[in-house]
């Protein structure tokens, strides 16, 4: 891992050269190479610890100011109990993961002696941001190891200290692997991700990890490929035949779980004619957690004899917004056509679910809805990579193309078409030549 | 089809709002669509030709003013033989091939009675824009119903007689099927092309089919994703090991199939000890088709004593440049990872080749070339859909994320996931708590 103060262009160009050995070794040679970080961050624990410390002080001192909220604070500090131990951990776990690099997905025999192999490999540099906690640098270096990709690296400038302590550790651990040197790049000024951002001849794919506001931002000022997601306004499409009581739960679970979360319950759609016979029992356990509803006319009114409630009229406004607090947007709807639409143009394309007991309506919904999560009877909430069974999670993406939802080692991955011939030339193939085979082979 | 004045923006809102009924349709109600479009073209024979044959007045006027060129004259006459035939068997082509909407990738049951499914659907919208050959328009719009995704379609000015005769006689065809209005949207103006690129909220990816000039425009004005590659700079490296008349066969086929293709080689890199057994001859190969040699010094006194070749000395730009023409850049290495080397940096990363008889090297060149397609003993002219067996080609990618060379109708697809629940929360599982079955289930 590279501290230098050598220039964005540098660094990306010396993380491209690496990338391309670091895409040949083998899955032993970068397992090796994650087991030796994991060796060296546990010998050299005492001192990140008091690097941290700085950090932590120095947060402290910003939040008592009133400059730095007190959970920011909270997530700066890496002796929390637990959390040292998570962050070793998690390389191990990493290490763990089935080797991503070298799958044959496709395997063709164009003619005989002549085959086509498609095999995943890796995408080539990752610039990776993120926010102030410092663990997340380790499991974002281990990810890289194992996907093969080289990486460059720029964390919350709260967290410098740390990062510092830690990458160089880092770094002394990677000399004693295959991995090259330059493979693991960290920034660790602020004033160099525009100049990132415009290298899109060095960097492949840039993983944004924060704020909407660092997404949007970083979406908005470079043409390298983004994966992630700006916003998740995920909605509840609750219909007649739901069960009342397992929706209910569903609707309490995703909205109050974690609220903060970008899987959360921002919007709940209530069918007109379960105003009466479902509403009120969802709102009454929301309120029972705080949970202030903002309703149009026709479901407030359905709720105006339920006690305890904090009602609000909604603004239109509402519901295009994503609260990531303990708020809820009521909205009346007279069919799953109506719900359908609402979230295909209001939503953000995240997660959205419908609660009924109708399997054709909820095919219906889980084929026209068009999020990254579609789900019947389920909690928001699940849309997430370790709750899918990935073993980790890159990132939540809304984007169109290449990985959508929760994305796991494959999204770091691309592949490459290998043909092995024995001097085959085109022209001789086609109209009137020789025909193709075009044999699909067995992947194994 | 619509052919209004709309705006851009209302033009692809209409495509988006179409594209989520599009995206619902079963494989017989898109397949249908196709068949009604194959029998109105069919009936529509000479309309079409007669405003073809308009097009084709006007451009010879402009190539008898020297404002056009002959080939692009002749690419648009959709009455040379076989063209409009073969237009119209495309389209059953397309019908033809594996629907690619609702195949089901991944299938996990994270707990008895919660099922996650990762299933293929449609991108979305697609915006296409194309050159004049008029016939790629029915190929276009084929390709976009069949894979459920909505499209707007934007063609050379050359072609616009028959452009939109074409696309109304299509779009009488979709209104007796189930593919709503607004799916397929043409647009004739080429003005609009900044606004609809700066739709990304509406348009999800971007395929240009066109000229360098064409593309690279594209990929430097707009957020939204591009599929498609500017530069087609391949490479043979020549090994010594290498049959010399198998390395005199491919590199001819690679150079001379098709100059103009993206495919073409441009580069042949020479290991320093094959100068004097294998060059002569592949050179010799070459003048006979008339390719010049732009060399540098050592493979050119290697050719001194060769007669009939066209020598020119290479300036460093000649090993970044696309010739598109019958002109090969030749440069001496002295080993397998110089040439490599070379490749990753100077290239564009489309389709390479090794030539050699070992099977180390060879693996050795095609793990490490950072490239599309990396080839063995093969001409770099096989980089093609066709020729890989895609049944179609949308396009050739050089992007390190999505799809990678040759795409047919797979990268016109991303997925969701699908969740079927009983009410499960996300709350009742992790840390102390129920644990997740995550077990793999068969994708039949």
């Amino acid at each position: 891992m590279s501290l230098t103060n050598a220039s964005p262009s540098d660094a990306a160009q010396a993380a491209k050269s690496a990338s391309h050995v670091l895409a040949t070794l083998s899955a032993d040679a970068r397992n090796e190479a994650l087991e030796a970080i994991h060796a060296e961050l546990t010998a050299a624990r005492d001192d990140i610890l008091a690097a941290n410390a700085r950090d932590l002080e120095l947060a402290q001192k910003a939040a008592a100011d009133g400059k730095l909220s007190q959970s920011l604070v909270s997530r700066l500090d890496l002796s929390r109990k637990g959390k040292w131990e998570d962050m070793l951990k998690g390389i191990l776990d990493v290490r763990d993961l089935e080797d991503p690099v070298g799958k044959v997905t496709l395997r063709t025999r164009i003619d005989n002696g002549l085959d086509l192999e498609r095999v995943t490999c890796p995408i080539g540099v990752l610039l990776i941001i993120f926010e102030a906690r410092p663990e997340v640098i380790a499991n974002i270096a281990a990810l890289a190891v194992k996907s093969g990709n080289a990486a460059i690296l720029k964390g919350g400038k709260e967290s410098t200290e740390s990062f510092v302590a830690i990458s160089t550790v880092i770094s002394a651990a990677l000399e004693k692997s295959q991995v090259p040197n330059g493979a693991i790049q960290l920034v660790t000024t602020r004033d160099v991700i525009p100049q990132l951002l415009a290298l899109d001849g060095q960097i492949d794919l840039v993983i944004p990890r924060g704020s909407n506001e660092l997404v949007r931002y970083i979406k908005n000022n470079t043409r390298i490929p983004v994966l992630g997601h700006a916003d998740g306004l995920c909605a509840i499409y609750l219909e007649q035949s739901a069960d009342p009581s397992m929706a209910a739960e569903v609707i309490f679970d995703s909205k109050t779980g974690y609220p903060a979360a970008c899987n959360s319950l921002e919007t709940l759609l209530v069918q007109d004619t379960a105003l009466q016979t479902h509403l009120p029992a969802v709102a009454t356990a929301l309120a029972a957690k705080g949970v202030e509803l903002r309703c149009d006319a026709q479901s407030k009114a359905a709720l105006a004899g339920t006690p305890g409630l904090t009602l609000v009229d909604a603004t239109d406004a509402d519901f295009s917004t994503e609260f990531l607090a303990l708020t809820l947007a009521v909205k009346t709807v007279s069919s799953l056509d109506d719900a359908i639409t609402h979230i295909n143009t209001r939503g953000s394309h995240h997660t959205d679910c419908i609660l009924t007991a109708s399997a054709e309506q909820a095919e219906r919904f889980m084929a026209a809805v068009d999020s990254a999560g579609v789900y019947w009877n389920a909690s928001t909430r699940f849309a997430d990579g370790t709750r899918y069974g990935f073993g980790t999670e890159v990132g939540i993406s809304t984007n169109k193309i290449h990985s959508r939802g929760p994305v796991g080692l494959e999204g770091l991955m691309i592949y490459k078409y290998k043909i092995r011939g024995q001097g085959q030339v085109a022209s001789s193939y086609g109209d009137g030549k020789k025909p193709f085979l075009h044999q699909r082979l067995s992947l194994e």
